[in-house]
């Protein structure tokens, strides 16, 4: 199964539009956990107390690799602890020459059994084409939940901002894979442009809650439907307490997304 | 000291500006050597046969990524072997948010003791600032050295291609710390542009020998300083040879290229 195919039926099932960031940083465990192993039984727990509600999971890799081969091994425990039926994107964002990014591929998919990863589009498309792969999809980064995303991203480029340019590309390039887009819920008003451009493509929303995105903007403008909107929340749930009912706590949490979400369909 | 000064020196003891590029890839080892220890045995022969002839040491972190939590393991070793007055510029064109481009640098520079890392543009300063470190330095990718850098990359916008902007931006933001560029051999013609933006600025260069870049023109047109040009090779020295005498062979490669750059200076 491809894997807007498998990230479509998990957010039926779950009727939730929303994806888990297992950000999680080895520095803020709860009392009683610590270092990799820490970050390995936290992450079980988030995922046996959340998985009936996520359309998928996020994990980001600079939380591991922040902790060594430890890191690694965690992060490989915890892919491997995700329900089959839920996918999993791996948020890397990398980007390098053809022969590089082959290796990059390998450690995503391979490795970590990941069904998806991010990638920058910065050095064009042969930076992306080793990550296609059947039954794999490639979230390309279009426009970034971060203040800086302006730098650059919003450059006027032959009349239309750069993130449009990489829109249309990303099109270009679904022809030869499954390809979403990143585009950020802190520029909601780029949201409705990148949709029209895309069509059905997903959407990999993050920035709502500890950014400041407005849920009801991005619903409304990406269009909220399963398997094409997704939108990531990360220290919003995973940290919704800091003391030994996280896990219950990061189901209350995510339960109010995914309702007041489905309030807004 | 600062990278610049560390990689200046090091360039001017072994009158090279070569840096070898560490991108080891356990699938192409010599026979006797396999897997994540075989990567370590041979980077350390590798080093052994060339560290009083380079100006710095460029892992690229996806061939050890490929080998999960022991490939980690051998890019520490790998980094721990080279010696301490060589700078380590670790390749791995990273970007991402704010807090977590603080989890990437932790990884890089406190993990593995790189000296420098390379950094992908397209987020911003945001996710640049992270990498900034008293004694660290931070490579932005400017212009790379594949075809596809031209999606991108080239695109004009108010009248300058993107390359430029980035080129421009990494001059603001070398005013909060050592700031580099990556510029690509394979397009000389815009080597000489991006030298008169950054004036002595490192550029750090890759696409000689295997991609096919013109090692006169590179010189010619960056400079050919010690700690403002850094001429990066992988594939054709460390893999000068198939055989048991790849240390040496790499040897007789690397010297062979060192020379013809000093020739032309």
């Amino acid at each position: 199964m491809g894997f807007i195919d498998k990230v479509t039926r998990a957010s039926v099932h779950a009727r939730s539009l929303v994806c888990v960031g297992l950000d999680t940083d080895a520095g803020k465990l709860p009392a009683g956990l610590a270092g990799s192993g820490g970050v390995t039984a936290f992450n079980r727990d988030i995922i046996r107390s959340t998985s009936d509600l996520v359309c998928a999971y996020k994990p980001n890799s600079a939380f591991y690799e922040a902790l060594g081969s430890a890191g690694m091994e965690a992060l490989e425990k915890t892919c491997r602890a995700i329900p089959s039926e839920i996918p999993v994107i791996l948020d890397v964002k990398r980007g390098d020459i053809g022969s590089t990014a082959v290796k990059y591929a390998e450690a995503a998919y391979d490795r970590f059994g990941a069904d998806a990863v991010t990638v920058n589009p910065y050095m064009g498309f042969d930076a992306v084409k080793p990550f296609l792969r059947p039954e794999k999809c490639v979230f390309i980064l279009c426009l970034t939940s971060n203040p800086s995303s302006r730098d650059f991203q919003l450059l006027e480029t032959g009349g239309v901002p750069l993130y449009e340019r990489v829109a249309r590309a990303a099109v270009e390039w679904s022809r030869e894979g499954e390809i979403g887009l990143v585009a950020g819920a802190t520029r909601p008003e780029a949201l409705r442009r990148i949709r029209e451009i895309v069509g059905a493509m997903p959407l990999l929303v993050p920035g709502v809650g500890a950014q400041g995105g407005d849920i009801d903007r991005v619903i409304r403008e990406t269009g909220g439907a399963p398997g094409e909107t997704i939108v990531n929340s990360s220290r919003d749930i995973i940290y919704a307490s800091g003391g030994p009912d996280y896990a219950e706590a990061a189901r209350i949490r995510l339960l109010h997304l995914r309702d007041e979400i489905n309030k807004i369909m």
